[in-house]
């Protein structure tokens, strides 16, 4: 047995080492001894490594696009296509967000026209529209589908919606649909889904819901898949005791595209994944990129879905400018959005809304 | 220090079973001293555990739908509601899917008319035209999405699609465009996501191709957000020299919902998440509930995704069956799916062919 | 065409459903129009559903430990295996996490005695000791091994360690590890991973440590798997120049499942998976089950793998009580572990560290 | 309205490309036209992209390993530390798969010395010997543990242990604990869970295990944190019946360091996370990293952890050579590890085989 440790060991494990930058962030957490400071203990999430970085770095990313967007720019002329702010804001959801309580925070920014235009999925837009014609409830992810479908509950994750909030939509629902075909037929209105959620939002006249004040403040919602969801149910029902409506997609493709390719900067925030993701990453391929994004979801790459694509892909089409800083923050949206929203929109509230008042 | 151990200690830690009963599967994989015999190897993932059991079962679950597929049915007459098989088969799949080699499997299910509806993304659409016009390529998920963008190389986890191959597809794609536009404008054709991929499959005329052969065998595929990819991207390019054209949603969910109603046992066979898991799903529910799933893809729960829901939250809306057993495969289905396709449509190829052949 | 949608589907879909209980919790998130109050924030996240949900029901089983853990117990007569409290709290963690900036929170639970035990891998131990001596930086996800390598930097996920540090980390253990040796020889010490650890805690002095305050607290640290990490090749590199030492799990394990048994209620904090996890839970066997159990983790079941095992898992074992409500928070314990520590135990500080001056 | 799209969107959708090098692998899946052929659809794997892709790397990287391995050697006079292959191969997996039908590939690779070291948990050790014992069974992964526990059942993932099997673990181990202990106070022994593993693999007697044949073949195993299971519940009791086994994991990093500083090449094949992954990756920075490496496993590199680390994290800490080409493949082990056997040492038996003997 030699004396000496073999050299090979000895080299690899103490092979010396560069300095590293003198202003590189050094890693350190919040300290409790300074007392509970939970504004304190999210900007020490900066130092705090790996996702807590990363939802630090979200936070960065979403003030800088309000940075530039409260640079002043011309007046608005009601031109939809004229960047009325230094920066256009895409924010896209899915479904299971709406039905979540992520939709308060949602609503928050559309209701004081924090964002420009919207993307979710028929789910994202019905599920606001029946959280104000019933509740739904707090459940587990564990409850057996059966016994649920015996009573007529259904689960999404662990949220519990009643079947009856459905039947009251269609109650809800069916008088509209009868009146689109009439304007249809009788004013030549050509509906596409944007106009047709302008009008849900317009009809379900409720400070509670998402689709209201985007019917309020002019913001365009584009869900391509309308028909996939309970709206699509009653449009299929409806189909039968009233045929004709016509809901076109290419008016609307035209439309969301209009608005990235005319905006002065661009910036994504889009929670979750599938359509909603892709579909403004799309539209912003069309300005040769987004100037900045934020991704939040659970989505891997190892598959090769679109979903869990990390930024760099989107840089790799042109989706997201080469320059960009993008961030995706790994978690479900519950977590992190409602504190992304603390640190960034509401926390510049004022000066976001006194831009809007002088309008 | 007593000498005994603690007596809680020795209770829980030995506490008695009861007997499980004798038929119970007993966990034992293959025994390569057997040789190499892959069919073996799969043969023995029932009793290997973990998601290998889970790929048994789901491959169970699909010879199922293929045994009553093959339940003798009344004569065809071409209505496309009346079913023609004991079994009406769902098949989802999202964009990657087609991009990757798994789309020589979709392929032969198509070609050989296998499945009865299909339903993916506008990706999943054009990717497969455009392969028919130049190669994608096997790359890395770790190139860098600046130097790929300089270059005009898109990537898709590890797959490069040269940006040439879109201009390609641009070339090809807008003649057809026009000669829609004239149609509808001419002879009254509504256009719809369905229609159209009919007329691209038709068009594309090409043995390689998945649309060319639902064109054939007159087997429709589902998208109702066609617009949310490159199909997309020329649609709008289309609209300033050509404007006009209309896509209309709303006869394409009464076609779906349709096939799943008038069915006599519907499978679904779902890759992927998004869109197409609850495009599927939801017409299922017009059935009260598909007889047969399968759905492989590396979603998970515990963000409230409709992507990442068990087969069990999919049976609380009446999506599925109550009594039904369905599969979830956790894992990319680039593994898993040509194994499955091997080992349940591949192997029946012949009873499956001759059934249609006597049609 | 019929007139009158199938009624199929009318009936499937329009179930009607049983009523739920009035005093379910309803979803509903913060109202931002309320202002800014992260508390408040946190407080809604019972009612957001999802991940948050888990996180509230997380910060209430953790408060659920600490109420127990202040009713009034006998006197403190040094016997390790006479609770103290009325609930024995083990701390678990992987090694990343002191790695990052939540090193600090420990630190913190560990310097005012609020948990009673610790398991964690070397990585977890060594980590700590060597950021007293130089830093740890904040890098990138991506950033290239091999050019890291030439550089001496080595990467921990998003954080980068100079490989300097391990250097002086060596300076430091070795005449330690002298010094353990001769007591062995001399003394008899007859060492064990946790006396180790104690003596490193004593040694390295430092109040940022958290082994400093487990050995100033008492506090017993497990790591039975001591020399998986730079811990173990300092001590093969010992080995050579004066071979000897000796380190024993035995006398560990019956330390730890002591802890267990003889403790009037126990709950478990797990970050990360792993062998922190399991060792936990399986001294927990010892006494039938824990009676409260969190778990922060990134895991997922669908392999089998003790690590992504949900806690119903640990029921059927013993390792949880069958009528306890362990929760499992599915996130990267940096995003949610400090904000778990500002509701649960930084609340309850003055109660806390009140009772145990009293002893 | 313009007639003209917006140079802007034509020009970045339409950007040109660079050409692609001719020899890049072209995505292409298996045509089933051909006929069932799962050696072929394997072989297609390379250029289906995603995880295929991977698991075909994979298998070519472990072919590398025994190519290297088939050089010629020097003699074997029996010394451990000498190389007796050009390729040490360095084997590690978590008990899950034990517990699971891999552990007849296992078995299969052991029994016939395609492996040099193996690095395993606890339960990667004693579930191996139990299954000699009595039967594990497939369950589901949704059966409540409530219930199970109130039949003494106990689950792990979709596989269910009659706790029976412990109790005749007990049975079968105590007397072997005593022998153990007699032999370190009559004649010096001093364990190590190495030894002691191949004590056990010795006892069992049984060529249905890992550890007979990892005994009969002087194949090291080790498991530094072999308390943490139900050996360590064994190990616990003996203590107070028989009290004084003492079980050294310094010597066993010693042994394990130097098998990995003292080969000609190296190659590791870890399926999992934890403990295994580490110690393999840990031992093989002795000689300035391992030259071929292949990861199997869920985990993701987002939170940081050791278990989710991408091979270039192991590159940057010189776990891995700089010029090697490691492969991950994200997927449960269960699924593709009996498939690389199959493609790898299975395939290579007679020439694996035939020089052992020439041995």
């Amino acid at each position: 047995m030699s004396d000496h440790a073999p050299s090979v060991a000895m080299e690899a494990v103490l092979k010396p080492s560069d300095d590293l930058p003198d202003d590189m962030p050094k890693i350190r957490g919040y300290d409790f001894n300074h007392g509970v400071d939970l504004q304190a203990v999210l900007k020490s999430y900066l130092t705090t490594g790996f996702q807590a970085s990363s939802l630090s770095l979200a936070i960065q990313q979403i003030n800088n696009m309000i940075e530039k967007r409260l640079e002043p720019m011309e007046a608005d002329d009601g031109d939809e296509l004229k960047q009325h702010s230094g920066c256009t804001i895409f924010l896209g959801y899915t479904s299971n967000l709406i039905s979540s309580g992520v939709r308060e925070s949602i609503r928050y920014l559309v209701e004081h026209k924090m964002v420009d235009a919207i993307v979710t999925t028929a789910g994202g837009i019905e599920e606001d529209l029946i959280k104000c014609l019933a509740h739904t409830y707090l459940g587990d992810f564990s409850l057996s589908g059966k016994e649920l479908r015996l009573k007529g509950i259904n689960r999404i994750g662990n949220l519990l919606v009643p079947n009856d909030n459905y039947c009251k939509f269609e109650d809800w629902l069916m008088p509209i649909l009868d009146q689109m075909l009439l304007e249809q037929n009788t004013e030549g209105v050509r509906w596409t889904p944007s106009k047709m959620i302008h009008r849900l939002g317009k009809e379900i006249n409720n400070t509670d819901s998402v689709y209201y004040w985007a019917y309020k403040n002019n913001i365009p919602v584009f869900s391509p898949a309308l028909t996939d969801g309970s709206l699509g149910d009653m449009i299929y029902f409806h189909s039968f005791k009233n045929p004709g409506l016509v809901l076109d997609i290419v008016e609307d493709i035209r439309r969301l595209n209009g608005l990235a390719v005319f905006a002065k900067k661009t910036g994504m925030i889009i929670l979750g994944g599938g359509l909603v993701k892709h579909h403004i990453a799309n539209a912003n391929l069309m300005r040769n990129g987004a100037d900045y994004a934020v991704y939040v979801n659970t989505g891997q790459e190892f598959d090769g879905s679109d979903s869990g694509a990390r930024p760099d892909e989107a840089i790799s089409w042109g989706k997201i400018r080469a320059d960009a800083t993008p961030v995706k923050v790994y978690a479900d949206a519950s977590l992190v959005f409602p504190l992304i929203v603390a640190e960034t929109f509401a926390l510049h509230f004022k000066k976001l809304t006194a831009e809007k008042k002088a309008d």
